[in-house]
């Protein structure tokens, strides 16, 4: 078998078969298929795609890569949620300790930022000492002591993934159906998780801003989890505004902690409770949907969410404190509003510039080396439906440095104002079983 | 400029621009750019194709990635001749003495064999010490004094091409036509050429299988050339059976030389006679393409094409004894005759099969790192049109090796044998100017 010709037949938009794509993995895996040939075929795969059974073999031949967490001696149905990305999306954050707090096993591996999305991991280190790179050791005890952990993925998991996704990132390969749905199945499973709740975001602040291409890829990926024995349960919801108030680390790590007191964003709110209740299901710990909101909602009334954060943050050596008084979390050193010049409704949101702007004051990164600020972003003050009059404050932003003028235009400029009320954006689209 | 944007831009669809096109190719030479980036890139060239004037700054910035040659000192218009690949096509070694002997200047660049195609300097290579390696000053002298030389590209010239066409080998992304028209073009103008013939392969045995691909080729060529003040004509030939009767390298000088002797195959001389032609119009020595013609047979017929053979053969170091004793050439130690299986008319040739089992017995690389054997080879015995008998001999190979079954069995099933005659296929399809 030659790598050449496994790249003409996907060129050529032919199907390849299980032996090949086996041989393009581990090829890949081990070297012996350098880069550039790995970077053809993946534009070939960009362009031409690939069927379902292509999917679902590319992703078992990545989890087959490398090392498979075995987390057996964890008791019950371990399970994990993942987001496709978009911004403001802190929801892992208050969603792990209370799916936790009810019960239920989750041993939630996450990733970090990238061009305009935020990552879990980046806002959970704006804590003081909090640490994503835990040993299997200590990841398998946290959970099975406390519930939850939230880590970085190994570097012994999906080997293969971890390379592609690198690859992809730099040959403009990224928003591949094909190749996204095996990157996060890959890694998920292999890292040992019996059922996942996915949240594909939709609209234009996500990476699928076309909605029946959210839908297929949440179709492949649930279809994916079914080959491999992991049920799995997609949600499409709204990305076309942040989710939220807060874009930025620190931001979103207040934001979360006014979520599991009771007092955060109704969308954040409602969106963690939706995606928590999935997995109260998945993991037999509630029969329907009403008995696990019922559930999630008590553990948020009488504290035992917000202590189980607590949890986390201590179990990952981070300073817990920061729960009950979040201006430990890293300040800004200056905050500057950015005000409408006419009134009316926010009738439209450009969310992707939002999570640009915010990444251009420091809080996201350009590229992967870039360092982020956690103490930099955006509060939003009005998001659509919003009523707003001249002069006031739409966003204010959070700095470390004067924000240039490119900035605060793009800013001002995500916001489209109508004369009109508009429609308010249905935050759950759809559900793929 | 960031080439992971351009490459997105590329897959795309969208339009690159000049000085997007020079950042590529400055880069891709210099070394900023990586191979996995230019491969990606090379893949959606590919499979999204480019415009005229995209091609046409390609060939520009790929020309201007090294050094050019200045044939200036060289008095008169300097012509030369490209052929795409094809199977037995050997024409440019009797046809740059012919027109060398007419009096015309042809400074020709040629390159080796890959696949199923054989290439000009194999051929010439066959002749005991024929160096095609030549110094720029060489090169000049011998096509100033004796009308013709015939070498490798020198690696300082289109550099960017020689990289680029390096990689498009190992990814899959060699029948492109932008890709294929820029290379072609770049090499030869950098080569100092004031005027080009081309043979555009058509038929089962080219490169271009599909005719409106090659027109389409043909086209670019010669758009291309008019863009850098280097006139084309090329012409659509035909490749649905190979050129003459050898397949190999120095079979192929042996009906050079007969060529040159006025015995050679009807096809292979009429095209000689027909590129040659236009050679000699584009030089300007002739006015039509009868008298250039009638120039041409008469060199010929008395002997000063065969003479200006020797001659070249001497410039380059090699043994001109060869041309009248060409026993001297490479021998093979045995010979078998693949035979009919049933009777009939020879209908259709597998002629890249053809040109694969040649390959195969060693007389091509499946490899650029491949050793070519000049001895080995096809002759054929009957072509489209030629009436055959049960157990009459369709061609003879050539071996220093026992021929695997396969490969017996590929020449034979490369026949097709019909009660019918069938019609015969014209050698010039079309001409483009």
């Amino acid at each position: 078998m030659r790598m050449v010709d496994l790249i003409a037949k996907k060129r050529d938009g032919q199907i390849l078969t299980t032996p090949e794509i086996q041989f393009i993995i581990d090829g890949y895996t081990d070297g012996s298929i350098p880069d550039y040939q790995m970077s053809a075929l993946l534009m070939a795969i960009y362009l031409k795609g690939m069927t379902d059974p292509e999917i679902a073999t590319l992703a078992k031949s990545m989890l087959d890569s490398g090392e498979k967490l075995d987390l057996s001696m964890i008791p019950g149905i371990k399970v994990d949620k993942h987001s496709t990305g978009g911004v403001g999306d802190e929801i892992s954050i208050p969603l792990a300790p209370l799916v936790a707090a009810a019960g239920a096993k989750n041993p939630m591996i996450s990733g970090r930022g990238l061009g305009h999305t935020g990552g879990t991991l980046d806002k959970l280190e704006s804590i003081p000492n909090f640490n994503v790179d835990q040993t299997t050791e200590h990841f398998i005890d946290e959970v099975q002591e406390h519930g939850t952990a939230i880590v970085s993925a190994s570097k012994d998991v999906a080997p293969a993934d971890r390379k592609i996704y690198a690859l992809r990132d730099v040959t403009s390969t990224v928003e591949s159906i094909p190749l996204i749905a095996s990157s996060i199945m890959s890694k998920k499973i292999a890292s040992g998780t019996n059922a996942l709740v996915l949240d594909v975001k939709t609209g234009n602040g996500a990476f699928m801003k076309n909605e029946a291409q959210a839908k297929k890829l949440a179709e492949t990926l649930v279809a994916i989890g079914k080959q491999n024995d992991v049920p799995c349960v997609a949600f499409l919801t709204d990305m076309n505004q942040p989710l939220g108030y807060a874009i930025g680390n620190a931001l979103e790590i207040k934001e979360s902690i006014d979520v599991l007191k009771g007092e955060g964003p109704e969308d954040v709110t409602e969106l963690t409770l939706v995606l928590g209740a999935e997995m109260l299901i998945l993991a037999g710990i509630a029969k329907d949907t009403a008995t696990a909101r019922e559930i999630l909602e008590a553990k948020i009334a009488d504290g035992s969410a917000l202590q189980a954060f607590k949890q986390l943050i201590i179990d990952q050596g981070g300073d817990p404190s920061v729960v009950d008084d979040p201006t430990k979390l890293p300040q800004a050193l200056s905050t500057l509003d950015i005000t409408a010049k006419e009134a009316g409704y926010v009738s439209a949101m450009q969310t992707n510039e939002l999570g640009l702007a915010s990444m251009k004051i420091g809080g996201g990164r350009a590229k992967k080396e870039d360092l982020v600020d956690p103490a930099v972003g955006i509060m939003l003050h009005k998001k659509i439906g919003d009523k707003i009059a001249v002069g006031e404050p739409l966003a204010t932003l959070y700095l470390n440095a004067p924000a240039p003028q490119e900035v605060q235009d793009q800013v001002l400029n995500s916001f489209t104002i109508s004369a009109e009320a508009p429609e308010l954006p249905e935050l759950i689209h759809e559900i793929v079983r």
